[in-house]
């Protein structure tokens, strides 16, 4: 089959890669219908993490071939999506919702690489959902969605405890974010306040339910998030950036006893503790556990309540995820789609 | 009157400082029955915070002499427990729960300094909560730990979720550690891990409610919940020390998706963004909003369901606060009380 590699920073190829075949008893195999590059993509592409030789791609929706004995839940046939962390979903930690740190996760990234036509999901029942039926191919871009960027903002907003009455500020206007801003629409959140300079992205962070736009960064940002909040600071703050300076300014705009969300962070971060202590707020973060969110958001795509697959910006054929890479790195292209 | 002023580091003395008078209308001028030393005290006497003539001191309980005109739920000759958090517990962050970080906030230590014969308390209606009446001796130093220790402990628990079916860990095995314990018994915590190398400190946290002493530190401390835990962590873990090396311990004892409390954090952490990312963890931390549960922790030592007093291991008069320091800077005693 065909697959994405990326021999070293920058070196993005597509080639032929061995087909995948089952190998445990609850594997399934894939063929997918579309991936797409994440952001967490272009760190190996630039150098901030290695990369020597390794398959790429965490995000996938596509139609299952084969399934091993065990599995129960998706058969031939069926339209499926899937997390980015493989999950068996029935575990202590999977029932308390947190499939991202199952007794058996695995990143999806870092061994089975879904910027190829096929991919071997293991724990295929606690990892995939099958929507509803065979989708609309217009959907495909909101179902793809839900396998990373979305159920990732999703699972901000939650953390952030997005929902009525709230205040939520949003620091970080990339596709996470967008999609946080969805999410605490979705929630019921108050007011959402999109931190974002970049005209295209403060549209559609409108278009997802902003109510206030604010372009100042750092202190700056952080006062104005002060001033549009009585002095108190937001009650809910999802933090979709990731550098040191995105993480304090997220810590400085909530209020005391608020709840800070955060998805990703830079390798380099480091964070005072004692900011942290005198902030007195709460925080949850990590890699999302979107096998938690994956049926209710599939339900909202397939009764057309949500409309994230509009945050790809770029379509292009899996033999073209060279210039993907390139679009993304060169901010192109928030989002790149790719197609099977 | 009498008061305690640290002159620099290590030199704590007892003269004469002016008497507290009314300033404002909600205000009170209360003299107090008993105080103590904090470990929170220890930084400037160890020079590890600047001290230059500063009063000392935010632990209090006594009795009140005046209040100014607006005070409504407070009047003289009431027996009183306040927060070290100065708060009117009306505003929108005290309604929350959060009175520590009410926008009338003032830290008692920082400009009242309660080891002292009398104190002015801003915020009396926000700050004070009265005993049913007068109290019987042997239950001042209970109502004394209320007014930080205890309520420091308490919300150490409650931050981390302590509650029934959990399993909680307590890192340390101080005055705030045991109270820790202590909550997280009363939380209804299935099990109660206490980490701690100190015999007589054990056995006081065996009597609050520990079910399992863990004596490793670091790394091999998390292992060692880790073994406890099946593999998974602590529900629920309180970070009651402070140091890089206890934070670290607490974040890699909780299991993914648990809750870490921390009340108290030296000015050299820093906490890797990374570690704490791939934990998938909650957090609460900050200084204790110990007014929220004062009304509930007087009324469960007035009923003596719980004996928190046992903390106090010395008991000197104010005169002789300079030892007290000392036997705590020398670990001679957890925790001194002061009487008056």
């Amino acid at each position: 089959m065909r697959g994405v590699v990326m021999y070293s920073a920058g070196d993005v190829r597509v080639e032929e890669r061995p087909d995948p075949r089952i190998i445990e008893p609850t594997d399934a195999i894939i063929r997918l219908t579309a991936t797409c590059v994440c952001g967490s993509d272009l760190w190996p592409y630039r150098g901030v993490e290695p990369a020597d030789h390794q398959v790429m791609g965490h995000e996938y929706v596509g139609v299952v071939e084969e399934v091993g004995a065990e599995v129960k839940t998706v058969a031939p046939g069926d339209f499926v999506v899937g997390s980015f962390v493989i999950s068996d979903n029935t575990c202590e930690i999977c029932r308390a919702g947190f499939q991202s740190k199952c007794v058996h996760a695995e990143f999806v990234a870092q061994t089975i690489g879904t910027q190829a036509e096929k991919a071997r999901i293991p724990y295929a029942d606690g990892t995939l959902v099958k929507t509803p039926g065979e989708p609309d191919p217009a959907m495909i871009p909101d179902l793809l969605a839900a396998s990373d960027v979305l159920g990732t903002g999703w699972f901000a907003a939650v953390a952030a405890q997005a929902g009525p009455g709230k205040t939520v500020a949003v620091v970080g206007d990339g596709a996470v974010g967008l999609m946080a801003i969805l999410a605490a629409k979705q929630l019921g959140a108050e007011r959402i306040i999109a931190m974002s300079r970049h005209p295209r992205r403060q549209e559609l962070a409108r278009h997802y339910g902003a109510t206030d736009i604010v372009t100042e960064r750092g202190d700056a940002g952080v006062a104005k998030i002060r001033e549009l909040t009585g002095g108190l600071g937001a009650h809910s703050v999802v933090e979709a950036v990731g550098t040191q300076e995105s993480f304090m300014q997220a810590v400085g705009a909530t209020r005391g006893g608020g709840h800070l969300g955060y998805v990703g962070v830079n390798y380099d971060v480091q964070i005072p503790g004692i900011e942290l202590f005198f902030a007195g707020i709460h925080t949850l973060g990590g890699p999302a556990p979107v096998r938690r969110f994956l049926p209710d958001l599939i339900a909202l795509i397939w009764d057309r309540k949500i409309d994230p697959g509009k945050v790809f910006d770029l379509t292009l054929p899996l033999e073209a995820a060279a210039e993907g890479y390139r679009a993304m790195d060169e901010r192109r292209a928030t989002k790149v789609l790719l197609t099977l």
